[in-house]
């Protein structure tokens, strides 16, 4: 998709009002804010990812002759807007929260500060590329805390929700911390490991089992992984990949990485007895690998019965994130700024107070324990704050203030989650790639305790306002009920 | 999407299994069907989508010198392999069954008929699109089955899993009924009515409601829907908007497209109090349009409740199928034809009965009842069975055998479900416009009763499968239970 001009990837509205903007002449320059509200899956946490599309996104922008000529044809847009639209390019700041990133419900994941038309235009594209990749990124970072040092694939692409659902979804699943994808594509596009052996038809193509796994191993000896559950597992296919893996042995091919799949079943029995048929053949190390309708639910389940599997495939589940498969980010406009340069805070309210937005141009700080290097809580503060680390702080929870903590100053380090990605329309940050952003997430992922990663009931991290942000944010709720 | 090469849109083992076929000279011409299983959400039905897309996939396939320089570099492929594949194009047969048409378990929805190694490659990318398609196609029919004659518009793009999850999921919501999207991008590709008005950003981007709602109004009154939800629905949003339709009137402006909508709160409540304000003040007509959250089953109880809303956006419950984001749909080998031409049955075994694979070179045919125009059951069969009108028809539940139903000769209609598409590698088939499947789809809707449509234990429409596949099933399991 990457190569595909998106500037129309956008909701009718934006355009809308878009041209509503331009007619009454409004360049106001406005702070949008993209955020979520609750952790997937009921978790602990969320991984930030998809940022690398956007910036692509927001870099393509532009309407084509066709996209005017287009437009032009539902007749609501006139003239004077699309001669406006022919020469537009964005032109605004961007900041956003780096990919692999530990992120938690109402943080800013992206700030973006452009004039009003530019700032609403791309509302739709960043949420569905943001809303999509942290949803991946955050169930692949659940399913491989569930196989522990074991390796988890990521499987799914022919369920996926379209061609780059599979593809970007693939991405994400890496930065998770998958260690490959079946996806070529996905390889090819972002040079993560592609991983994959045979399918039930390469079996069902030759007249019998043993000749299919025979000419496998021939033609694959060093990555032989072979499928056992065509006919049936422990009559036919373990026998079957035992005799060939002997015949390796004696031919003097060595066994490298080998071992066999099973895709059927019940993988908790069948993986014990195929261990002891494995171990009893003289090949302990041969490994053992499952997939079928795995989760992270399952992968838990497993390995407390005492599953031998060591490498796990999981497609549909991790692709589509199938018990939560919408992130539910959203883009909410937090301030706007006059043309004296001072920016009038701005906040939306609801009946339920929990989707009260955070007004201000407003950036978070992370801090860390100093003795552990755990995350302590976030602060959401306004943009121009700045705090000292050798002096303490006072932390409250923004929905319950009479929750306070004390955190001694010479305690904690500080650090702000949001980098600069795009100033006055120029991109001023490098992504980097994606088995980097992996690393970088699994330091991550240090950074919280088990408590906060486990998937029942897990441990919350507070995400605090400061005393500004929260006396603003009452104080504009005041006038509201007052006017 | 579509302009893409997808060719490496596939899992790395169909490249290993080709390169496999490769190497032992198979050249085989392979059967394989792409079905499904399970209806989406417990349902009675699923209806077909994303041909269009598998068209431009296959005709577009082939590997370009990236792709081949890229798989060189996996070191997995040897250069004879890799010479094969710079002139690779799709050389087989498919038949599939239109977009649009109502499918059922187990019936195949696309047949492949190529040389192994072709019939193999397509496997992901074919699940993939059809998979996507199919699913929101069948989630559109079951939202708009639910709003009855009201309009439903999909909403979704921002909460779908990545760019063309939003745009190929917005045209199989419209094949599945939606009247429209807020997707521009898929307006532009496929033709398909776009709608949508403003956010609440607009609102807030105004020092008042009325203020936004009267520049609204001025913009656009020939489509003037407002949200009236920013602030306080019933005392702000609403008498606002009915101070704005009562000055378009004074000024004689038609009141042609008109009213709200609401975006939270309690939808069957506020529409009630909505439509008597609207009433009371003289504006009978004005519709009173709702989104947040909704599906089939909300917009039932909705409708049980007596809300007065005649106008539905559905977002995310519908672009990701959220209580069942997966299809499901799978590729199976049903046979091989060798050299003299015949088709060998193969057959896939497992210890779960339902996943017995139906062996065979295989069409469908549809029954419907000549009275009524309903259909009485499906009847999969080879495909070189032919059966008379006239004659009176046997039809049992493979499953359970011993259900029998005659048909009197005379009474019913058949149908052959599967059409060709590729032909010796070259299309076939052309494609209807979106719009046109729409409505092919519609009269689809009329051919199974209520009973098939509800949300709680439908109704099942019978697959059935011939005498002679029935017979051919049982010998080849007998055959290989004695071996």
């Amino acid at each position: 998709m990457s190569t595909l001009n998106l500037t129309l990837l956008t909701d009718l509205y934006e355009m809308t009002m878009m041209q509503g903007y331009f007619k009454s002449a409004n360049h106001d320059v406005a702070v949008f804010d993209a955020f979520y509200r609750k952790n997937p899956c009921d978790g602990g946490y969320a991984i930030c990812a998809g940022l690398d599309q956007v910036i692509d996104y927001i870099k393509n922008l532009h309407f084509s002759a066709e996209d005017i000529s287009y437009l032009r044809g539902l007749h609501i847009f006139d003239e004077d807007f699309l001669s406006y639209l022919e020469n537009f390019r964005f032109s605004g700041d961007i900041y956003a929260i780096p990919e692999g990133t530990l992120i938690f419900p109402r943080e800013p994941l992206i700030k973006v500060i452009a004039p009003i038309m530019e700032a609403q235009l791309v509302e739709t594209a960043i949420l569905n590329i943001i809303n999509h990749q942290s949803l991946i990124a955050t169930k692949a970072a659940r399913v491989c805390y569930a196989a522990g040092s074991d390796g988890v694939m990521e499987f799914g692409l022919r369920r996926a929700q379209g061609p780059d659902s599979g593809t970007y979804g693939a991405r994400a699943a890496v930065i998770g911390g998958c260690k490959g994808t079946s996806n070529v594509l996905a390889g090819q596009l972002f040079d993560v490991p592609v991983l994959g052996t045979h399918a039930h038809s390469w079996i069902m193509s030759f007249p019998d089992e043993y000749t299919a796994f025979k000419t496998y191993a021939n033609l694959y000896p060093s990555a032989c992984i072979l499928l056992v559950d065509t006919y049936d597992t422990l009559k036919s296919g373990v026998p079957h990949a035992i005799r060939v893996f002997r015949e390796m042995r004696e031919a003097g091919i060595p066994l490298t990485y080998y071992g066999v799949r099973i895709d059927s079943g019940d993988l908790a029995y069948l993986s014990k007895q195929i261990r002891k048929m494995l171990d009893d053949a003289g090949f302990p190390d041969a490994v053992i690998s499952a997939s079928n309708d795995l989760d992270e639910y399952l992968i838990e389940s497993l390995k407390l019965q005492g599953a031998e599997i060591t490498s796990w495939g999981v497609g549909t589940n991790l692709i589509t994130a199938k018990d939560n498969p919408a992130f539910g980010g959203v883009y909410k406009m937090a301030a706007i700024q006059k043309e004296d340069g001072n920016f009038v805070p701005k906040i939306k309210i609801s009946e339920n107070s929990e989707k009260i937005t955070n007004p201000g141009n407003k950036t978070i700080y992370r801090i860390y324990d100093k003795a552990t290097g755990k995350i302590r809580a976030d602060l959401i503060c306004l943009a121009d704050e700045t705090f000292d680390e050798a002096c303490d702080m006072n932390l409250f929870d923004p929905n319950e203030p009479w929750k306070k903590t004390r955190i001694a100053g010479g305690t904690y380090t500080l650090r702000e989650l949001l980098v600069p990605v795009f100033e006055n329309g120029k991109c001023v940050y490098d992504s980097p790639k994606v088995m980097d952003i992996q690393a970088a997430c699994t330091k991550e992922k240090d950074t919280i305790w088990d408590e906060t990663k486990r998937f029942v009931n897990p441990s919350r991290i507070y995400v605090d306002l400061s005393d500004k942000l929260y006396r603003l944010k009452h104080d504009l709720l005041n006038d509201m009920s007052e006017s």
